[in-house]
């Protein structure tokens, strides 16, 4: 059985990023930028106003001073006047500083009477502009290739002047559920047949961090059905398998997949739940296998699949996986050679502590209702001692 | 100037949620489930085996013990025949067990030699057996209204037997750029224009927590150019209005929106950023506000907007913000009277401590670069006094 982390480090290894697409601006949310995005302007383009005010000189900013208005420049209506000494010009948020002038006074520290103000407090050279470039100039680096778009991004890419988005087209990923005693959900089933719910979890978590996820049709546990399946596979950047990976006499996907050529790199890893996980090489096409209970096939997809398909993606995966510290709240007793990823739940703590982390009682890789109220993976070590409660830890948050 | 929570409250107490519609269970991930699910089957439907192995009774689970193996049962193809004492039956893990069996011994621990095993270990009643319905039974509630769905309810759903699911359906949300020195990105400019950024973050936003965000044509700062866009108002679930809501002479976005009937709530919170935010209703429409500036913008979409967005989609909204603690990572200066959000870096701890919290130099709420590279807000108290790094905070985490 195969450590944890050089399953994933070996899995890591053999996957590169699949390529790329252009996306409109209001479409980049979401995606993987597939390079460093530099600025085509200055933004602010020109030096304009932070408030709503006067521009004027600095010499001019004493309390008490009558400035004669010698117009107005609404954002977006940049005036050619010149501010000289003893005038000012009326302008807005975002209006243009007009030449001359090196500094703005609010309009609450301004009374106006006709064309004459006069101002009500001092003040000093600079005050209320925005200065051309002040939040980038042309050419910075806005932002780093493999950077997932959020709604900040798009806006400092707009800012920026684009308009197209190079990014990492979606990595299309066919997940294969197999097995005899599989039916979809509302088709036609026998006393004993099992619905489908491992296909639909993966699809649901390959869908959301980025992927174009594709249902393959259900295969049976005999080699003709799962052959059809597997004709596809050098149209797809990954292929994920679920059930049919252990060692029962009815497990037929590796040895089918072998017989196709499948490069197997590995296929038992020494985690719970989990156990029968395989990885190879089919052509060009990666294959990850996983185990047939649903709740087995989501962890591993979390600890495997999703780094993998980040690195499809162009994302910067790291080395380790990204756990967080946890306290935990029940003791917990040894654990045997297989690292454990028990479900749990997680209690905040308002004292500013790790949360408090609580394993379900029972961890059947089989059970999706308490699957669906955790929180969060408690990992434990292989061969940990037990441990009583309070004592810090290591969990993964579920998505 | 209003406070931020209740201005919040008063929002959150306007707005209801916006409809039902039903979805595939392949498209429910994301979605917000708009009624409790109950289990339209148990799981599992009948007892399996957890394990590869033999099916026997517990009576004969004796270390040495010899059974004759009376036929087969992989998973999906139950046998008829029954478990009688000094017999065993072989199965798989998924496979029913068969009448008379009560246990299950792992193939690990059975040497087969044709029809007779020999068991390598004793075993106990109930062992690797999955008893039917110990994940849940028909009928239980599986999932509560108002819960968004993820991988995991999907999988659940999905093993309860349902094919399709009662939504929420998206809110349809009008997003109203206004400003004559507004373009979009790469459409004909002049020197002090200013890109469009704000619209596309917030869309992004919007969409990315389940609206259906409509981007409205740009709007010029002036009564007709505003009207056409407030046309289309009756067909949305929210609007929301960027920039011409402050005080200067060419604000006209309150002015024409009251001219089409709206009736205002309030337009001035006591925050920084943010502190022109308009709130009313048009019709049934309610209407938000944002101040122009890009990063004032979002930082009001996701205290004031996000929360609507989630109510509108029929999701329970904590009534208090949701923060988190950390601790500063440099003193702050007193504060004035506007609650502050600061952008901020986070630095994780490793000793389980809450990050430190450190706020860029620079607030200025034009700077798109700076909001890019946040990872947090840091939340000022209104009058809060100077304090020193290491003193506790709370923080907004930024998405």
């Amino acid at each position: 059985m195969l450590d944890v982390a050089i399953a994933r480090a070996r899995i890591l290894e053999k996957i590169s990023p699949c390529g790329l697409e252009t996306v409109s601006l209001a479409n980049g949310c979401g995606r993987v930028l597939a390079s460093p995005l530099s600025a085509r302007l200055s933004n602010p383009p020109v030096s304009v106003s932070s408030m709503d005010g006067y521009a004027l000189k600095a010499e001019d900013a004493r309390e008490g001073a009558v400035l004669r208005i010698i117009g107005e420049a609404p954002a977006g209506h940049p005036s050619s006047q010149t501010v000289e000494r003893g005038t000012c010009l009326r302008l807005f948020t975002g209006s243009q500083i007009p030449a001359g002038a090196d500094m703005v006074m609010i309009q609450e520290n301004v009374r106006r009477e006709g064309e004459s103000a006069t101002l009500l407090s001092a003040g000093r050279q600079g005050q209320f502009i925005r200065h051309a470039g002040q939040d980038f100039h042309t050419g910075d680096t806005l932002l780093p290739a493999g950077r997932l778009l959020g709604p900040r991004d798009i806006g400092l890419a707009a800012a920026g002047g684009h308009i197209w988005l190079p990014v990492s087209r979606r990595p299309r990923i066919g997940v294969l559920a197999t097995g005899d005693e599989i039916v979809l959900p509302g088709d036609p089933a026998s006393a004993d047949s099992i619905v489908n719910s491992g296909a639909f979890m993966i699809i649901a978590l390959l869908q959301s961090l980025g992927a174009e996820a594709i249902l393959l049709p259900l295969a049976q546990d005999n080699a003709d059905s799962l052959s059809a399946a597997i004709a596809q596979t050098h149209t797809l950047d990954m292929l994920v398998t679920i059930g049919g990976a252990s060692v029962g006499t009815y497990d037929r996907v590796r040895s089918t997949l072998e017989a196709h050529g499948l490069t197997l790199d590995f296929w038992k890893i020494a985690m719970r739940p989990g156990k029968p996980l395989m990885f190879g090489q089919l052509g060009h096409t990666p294959v990850l296998g996983l185990p047939g209970n649903p709740v087995a096939a989501l962890v591993c997809s979390l600890i495997f699949v999703a780094p993998a398909l980040r690195k499809l993606l162009g994302q910067t995966v790291p080395e380790e996986m990204e756990t967080e510290p946890a306290l935990l709240g029940a003791d917990v007793g040894e654990n045997d050679q297989r690292l454990d990823f028990m479900r749990c739940r997680l209690t905040p703590q308002s004292n500013g502590h790790p949360p408090l982390v609580t394993p379900f009682s029972s961890q059947d890789s089989a059970q999706l209702n308490i699957f669906a109220q955790s929180q969060a993976l408690l990992l434990r070590a292989p061969f940990a001692p037990a441990e009583k409660a309070g004592t810090p830890c290591r969990i993964l948050r579920l998505p």
